[in-house]
């Protein structure tokens, strides 16, 4: 365990007013300098001599002038968030109250925490791996169901402990590699190659397979990419807006909600959906002309789903409403259709038969055995509740598998990818036979990337760039 | 004591995102509630067997879900701050965490917590009495040290102490005066006169005294009253943003300070004051014409602290910048001053000489007998410090004393003067011999408006204005 010389000291709760603010110490001194300004109502003893995980009212006072009414939470090492005695201080939630007790302790030895310092410490004092600390800002900034559940399955460990049990099997045999090395000149061979091999294989799938998840988990936690695309007019912007809209005016029913819609965003039963390039469907009324299939496969290659939208009446045989230009339509959208997903075999699509409102009955067709069809009127807003559950539906049977490991974050995408890439050489080395010597030096690279992730290799920018993400107090 | 059926629940920290978010509950069901959802991590027993003041780590679930990890604190009935079990839940600091948290409750009968409900449970479950309950509120909305200390005195109670002892010593005459009515046909006088007419007296010097200091009291937190007057272009407009910048400046230096900074406002040595009808001062420059003496005297007549401006050309002997129409300027000046000091004998005057800068030497002269002088150039920021420091040491010297009890809130102001009136009643009917049914009358609402300050006498309307001000969560 590292230990820290100094103590520190910063607001926990959001800056403003409210019933509560909470002002948390870190540190050896944290005890000791919050006991000398406490004045308790109750205790008979001081602080440092109180046991660990209680509670106590009283006052802080500078001098003999008041500073606030109190209550003192006690933490003491190594039973705290950090590791080291931790004191949390509950005061009235006056920003000026707030400022002037902050201050009595900045004047008195404690310094003010970096962004992220008190998890950095955590880290470093062994109460959590890198990954885990990470993934405490990123429960901190969930804000669906599924980013809060990715950030809190990798708070608790599940994908770190994945990580550590391949390194460690790594590093048993690139010890016995290293022993082979030292005794170079005897030509033996501590390490079984095939047993070599088979750890190579195994490691080598389950690193592709967390490489792959991550197009799922960045997916989940920014939000699943869908694209509205269909010919102009087709009704893309009314539709998005009828989504967004009608979402927007349930938020706002729940008490006490209070969360920032994000423009073209869209969360469904704790699922977050992406509009992409929505920009370009809001404009698409005027530039007719100008969308083209090139600009539909673009959006397309960004999303995970497709709603491909068609006019109800260019699929219909009625005359009534089918006019010989949606025969043109018609033709370009089986073109399209069928273009799509060969292109992009993996991509989700939903053929969404815009306008049903026009017809008094559903006299259209398409081949339904190769396509599901949700019939909707955006203008009217009907069938909207039947695309919602689709697009929940594809994600939940796609998408997500509950109980499996997903990586969401990208650093640790890229140190997977790196590690992968290190295996991969490895197993390369190995078929050719390659010496002990070159042979550990893949290895090496595919510890240290692995190492990376749970934070058993770190360097100080590395940390920086990790925590000055973070929030001031946490 | 008065129980609760409910149990109550809300945010008690800032929304937002942050370190920590603090949920609230308290009532009958709030340990035995929160034990239902919750699972320790290290607890041999369930929450309600617990001690009263300890903290226990571990995750909110519903059903298998967990939806955070969190540290729950207990504070055991009465040992509370509302006198009812409450329990503190220290969440992560996402928005969306806390709402999953309060919505979880929310749906197993927990009901959300009106504005101040806390507060008023606290009142009412006799923890504190109504004016430190309202002490709260001001607490948290004190942003100078002055409004601090004056919420803090009164949350502690010392104010209504006070207003309790008189009040005691008013209902030990009052009943005897009704006894003496039970016996009215025997003509006995149980309340002695002359000891009866002493107390009313003395009770009469400490409201009259309580209700001068509200001025006093209602100064020192909404801020000190200033006007800055003098002719136009003697450099208003510049003083106060002089003052104003430099004060912002300071500001933005303290790390971590990030107090809105409100127009026309200053905060010096705890002290806040506020520059009255100071768009009229910035709009100055171009009503040299309409500008008057009426003009002048409606601020005046606002203002605690006259910060009165004049040309130091016009005071000075100097032939080099005193012009003819300087003498216009002074004969008006020293007419101004006389009638002010005449009219308004209480304020605090500050004579201020600005434009110095413009003299090579101290070439004026006034009676400096009568007048001290504070010499500045607004202009080219001198001599600032020194009038702060006149500013500051005015209010300490003449409007505040530490020790003494003072009268912040405009509704107990109100009631101490319906009070006061009340005993000048029973002053004068025990001057001209009144019958003691008589007397009653007025005792009985002397007793009522004193009664109203400490919340011995409510109404359900007088409860819901002063608790509807409150946050949510307090």
């Amino acid at each position: 365990m590292k230990a820290f010389q100094d103590t520190i000291i910063a607001l926990a709760t959001p800056a403003g007013s409210g019933a509560i603010g909470i002002i948390r110490l870190s540190g050896p001194e944290a005890v000791m300098l919050v006991n000398r300004f406490f004045e308790g109502k109750f205790k008979s003893k001081d602080l440092p001599f109180l046991p660990s995980h209680t509670i106590h009212l009283g006052y802080i006072k500078e001098g003999s002038k008041i500073l606030d009414e109190v209550l003192v939470s006690l933490f003491k090492n190594p039973h705290s968030y950090t590791g080291e005695d931790v004191v949390e201080i509950s005061v009235h939630g006056s920003p000026y109250i707030q400022q002037q007790i902050l201050q009595l302790f900045l004047k008195n030895g404690v310094r003010h925490a970096k962004a992220g310092e008190f998890t950095l410490r955590a880290f470093l004092n062994g109460k959590m791996d890198l990954s885990q600390a990470e993934a405490v800002a990123d429960l901190i900034a969930s804000n669906s169901e599924t980013s809060h559940q990715l950030a809190l399955q990798q708070m608790r460990g599940g994908f770190s402990s994945e990580i550590k049990k391949l390194r460690d099997e790594l590093i048993r045999f690139a010890s016995l590699m290293e022993l082979e090395l030292d005794f170079a000149e005897e030509d033996v061979e501590f390490a079984d190659r095939q047993q070599f091999k088979d750890l190579v294989q195994r490691i080598k799938l389950i690193l592709k397979h967390l490489v792959d998840s991550f197009a799922t988990g960045n997916a989940l936690k920014e939000g699943v990419p869908v694209a509205i695309v269909g010919e102009p007019n087709v009704g893309k912007s009314t539709l998005l807006n009828a989504l967004l809209n009608e979402e927007r005016a349930i938020v706002s029913h729940i008490a006490g909600t209070t969360r920032d819609v994000i423009e073209d965003e869209l969360v469904l039963d704790g699922v977050r959906f992406r509009f992409i390039d929505t920009a370009g469907i809001r404009e698409a009324q005027d530039e007719i002309e100008q969308i083209g299939i090139r600009k539909t496969y673009e959006k397309i290659k960004e999303a995970k789903v497709v709603v491909f939208l068609i006019d109800a009446c260019a699929l219909s045989l009625s005359a009534r409403c089918h006019t010989p230009e949606h025969d043109i339509v018609l033709k370009q959208f089986e073109a399209e259709l069928k273009n799509i997903t060969q292109k992009y075999p993996d991509k989700k699509i939903l053929i969404v038969v815009n306008k049903i409102d026009k017809m008094d009955q559903k006299d259209y067709e398409i081949d339904r055995d190769i396509y599901s069809l949700i019939e909707i009127s955006a203008k009217h807003k009907t069938g909207l509740e039947h695309l919602k559950n689709e697009l929940v539906s594809l994600v939940n049977k796609g998408l997500l598998d509950q109980n499996e490991v997903v990586v969401s974050n990208a650093r640790h995408y890229q140190a997977l990818n790196d590690a992968l890439q290190s295996v991969l050489q490895v197993e390369n080395g190995l078929e050719s036979e390659l010496s002990g010597d070159l042979l550990s030096i893949d290895i090496r690279a595919a510890l240290h990337s692995l190492g990376e992730i749970t934070g058993e290799i770190t360097t100080d920018d590395l940390l920086d760039n990790i925590f000055r993400n973070f929030c001031i107090g946490k």
